[in-house]
């Protein structure tokens, strides 16, 4: 039987999302799977089910910062809250995409280039300065990557996948399917080793 | 130093303050803590912050079922999804409170009595008849007990023990607070865990 891979699902903007990407290549690798990483729109999804985002909640707000940064800690891993928060991360999603079908290898180092700019550097990467600064760093053209952003073909793309993910019931970020089985938020880590471990309950 | 207890928020009807019931004793002793349980009604609370208990949400309902009897499975507790979902919990809450004036060594055991009989029996415990069968469980005068849970003494003392948990920044259930650090929901037992074993991060 071959094994199907890990689905990934994030918003770029994500706290909990970034914390997720610190691990799951590597849990994954353990039990012999790879993931496929999929940025997407999570707006479109709040829409759905009238969420908003974590620390704009009344009452929550406070509680997500210091729980954000306790997990971030927990998991041994650097952490801010960005001043400026949430941000539309439709460029970098884009990018990542347009990366997936140009340089392959690239767009998952894009994706945590961009998860740590703005989780770890606090900055928030929207403009095409910020992109020609992640490209430098994952080491692919930049103005070949800024030109793939703003394409149509990217725009439409990225609303193709966040649409699929709404359909497979992706309603948070981060979610992670396996197996079809599905699991909501950076505290579901214990779970999914023990799903990967033993296949199920 | 004497140690604060911990304090542990929860609504009677709460499945995932069920789960958060069957190990907080345990996790507390280990650090040589006690635990002073409050019951609330957490509805108030949803008021402030505007959510919906969680199987009732769009999307995120039949992923709470699916949760919810995943993490019971990973603490290795029994546990079913009630038919009637939520239940007012407001005469065991109450119960509860008389029980801990009154006969003050059984009010726990009667808490863990009405969280079991609702999400291991799928039983909402809400009449005088679910109430004596509670009381007898938990060795406490039947006729007492109801005639307790319905005086105005405790229907006050419930309204303030929520209004109070509320203005400490409880917003869900459970809730748990240690030495003010605030912990929200059964998937933080890790971070409960470490808190206690290191006094903070």
């Amino acid at each position: 039987m071959t094994l199907t891979p890990i689905e990934f699902y994030f918003d770029l903007s994500s706290p909990y999302a970034y914390l997720t990407s610190t691990w799951i290549d590597e849990v994954a690798a353990k039990h012999n799977r790879w993931v496929k990483w999929k940025p997407i729109m999570l707006g479109v999804a709040f829409k759905e089910t009238g969420m908003k985002p974590l620390f704009h909640q009344p009452l929550r707000g406070q509680y997500g910062e210091r729980d954000y940064l306790r997990s971030a800690r927990l998991l041994g891993v650097e952490a801010v809250v960005p001043k400026r928060f949430p941000y539309i991360a439709l460029a970098v999603s884009r990018g990542f995409y347009w990366l997936e079908e140009n340089y392959k290898d690239h767009a998952v180092d894009f994706a945590k280039a961009a998860f740590k700019r703005y989780f770890c550097d606090g900055k928030a990467p929207t403009t095409d300065t910020d992109m020609a600064s992640l490209a430098h760093e994952v080491r692919v053209p930049a103005k070949e990557l800024i030109e793939g952003c703003s394409s149509l073909e990217m725009k439409e793309r990225l609303t193709f996948e966040t649409e699929k993910a709404i359909q497979e019931g992706v309603f948070g970020s981060p979610f992670v399917i396996i197996d079809r089985e599905p699991f909501w938020g950076n505290d579901r880590k214990e779970q999914i080793e023990r799903w990967l471990k033993i296949g199920g309950w």
